[in-house]
């Protein structure tokens, strides 16, 4: 008598094609399907993997809380969402004691910048777990701009537009290509980072990659409104081209 | 009257069940399966792909030349490797231009430091072209070594491990989470800039992630041996865990 397995599916960038077969078996033989999603939406996960979902599962919506007017780095907002995780995490142990296994949602990549690893973490040690790797949003957004992103020897930094300019900008300038993700507010921090690099002139915006409403532009024509959740910034790398 | 498409189609990290249904359908349709492999070898992209090609298909092995005798920086292999992009996209030219599209396979995703991108650069002018993601190799590998690579506001930073000591310890000083590529008979290199930053309990060798003979040790466990092609070092980030 064991217990089910949690399976960690990567349902890639947001087109549904983009799922791998691995993903959609998972997602076929696992009787629980669970996803991160905002209350009243049906959460970008679940949405991506739709056409995959057979009718009859039980599904498993996991709401985040509501944070919106709470700063990030508060104490508060930290411990609502350890709470939010635990509560996850035991919802999904109970299908899984229950013999149950539990195919969960991520966007793009399952161990890359996920909810999942926070219930992933949690779990791992009293269950069977598995991980279904995806394609990641950026390689949805380079491929989207037919960008080749590295090349050679080039070192390339995944960095989170929540640093600061300066660290950003000391990055942007030692660095061979780059991708800027978290943008939302922190573009126009971001973009200033970038003019500081000298990097503005290769600097691609990318919205809702592989996905509906699709926009692909030169950062230098982007304006300093806030970027929406699927969105970032590539730098590719100019590395050795033969 | 047009031209074919070209296609450059990811076939992810080694697994064939790690192919997008996207991949599938583009090599499906695609009269015309090019790949690059070794003389005398069937190539790695090939045999990934291997259960989703269609026996008619025109196949074009692309065979890199010989140039295990010249250093990697002598102008000859230069010469030699720029030749052969040329020659190679001349072939792939011929099947576009007589309106048959081409899939060009690539391992992992196309535009994360492959060889389909010498072709493409060359080729985009003159073709319509495409871009179909793949499930990178490090995703794989950091799959199977269950290890969520980057947290929150971690940087990600991917090395080639043909990077010279200081540079390498100095990045991995500054980092919070790293890739190590291109490992080979860099690996004791890469280990003592691995040591200086003090990350070898962090570090896991991952070789043939998702494929047959897969390893996943700690780097503290790995030899000083050259390490084969399918092959990195993982350093996970340490990042927001809630």
């Amino acid at each position: 008598m064991t217990s089910g397995k949690l399976i960690g599916v990567g349902v890639g960038p947001g087109d549904p094609d983009l799922l791998t077969i691995k993903a959609i078996d998972a997602i076929r033989d696992a009787p629980v399907i669970a996803f991160f999603a905002k209350k009243g939406k049906r959460g970008n996960a679940r949405e991506i993997a739709d056409k995959w979902i057979p009718k009859d599962r039980i599904e498993v919506p996991l709401y985040y809380p509501l944070t919106t007017e709470i700063p990030f780095d508060d104490p508060l907002y930290i411990k609502s969402l350890q709470a939010f995780y635990t509560e996850a995490s035991d919802a999904l142990g109970r299908h899984l004691e229950a013999r149950r296994d539990v195919a969960l949602l991520a966007e793009g990549d399952p161990l890359f910048y996920s909810s999942f690893m926070h219930l992933y973490v949690r779990l791992r040690g009293k269950f069977t777990t598995e991980i279904v790797p995806g394609v990641s949003g950026m390689a949805g957004c380079w491929g989207q701009a037919g960008a080749p992103i590295a090349w050679g020897d080039d070192v390339l930094s995944v960095l989170p537009g929540t640093l600061c300019e300066d660290d950003l900008a000391v990055r942007l300038g030692t660095t061979h290509a780059a991708v800027i993700m978290k943008l939302g507010a922190n573009l126009p921090k971001v973009r200033a980072a970038i003019v500081r690099a000298d990097l503005l002139a290769r600097a691609i915006y990318v919205e809702r990659g592989t996905m509906a409403g699709e926009l692909v532009i030169p950062l230098a024509k982007r304006g300093d409104e806030p970027a929406p959740y699927f969105s970032m910034i590539l730098i590719p790398g100019n590395g050795k081209r033969l």
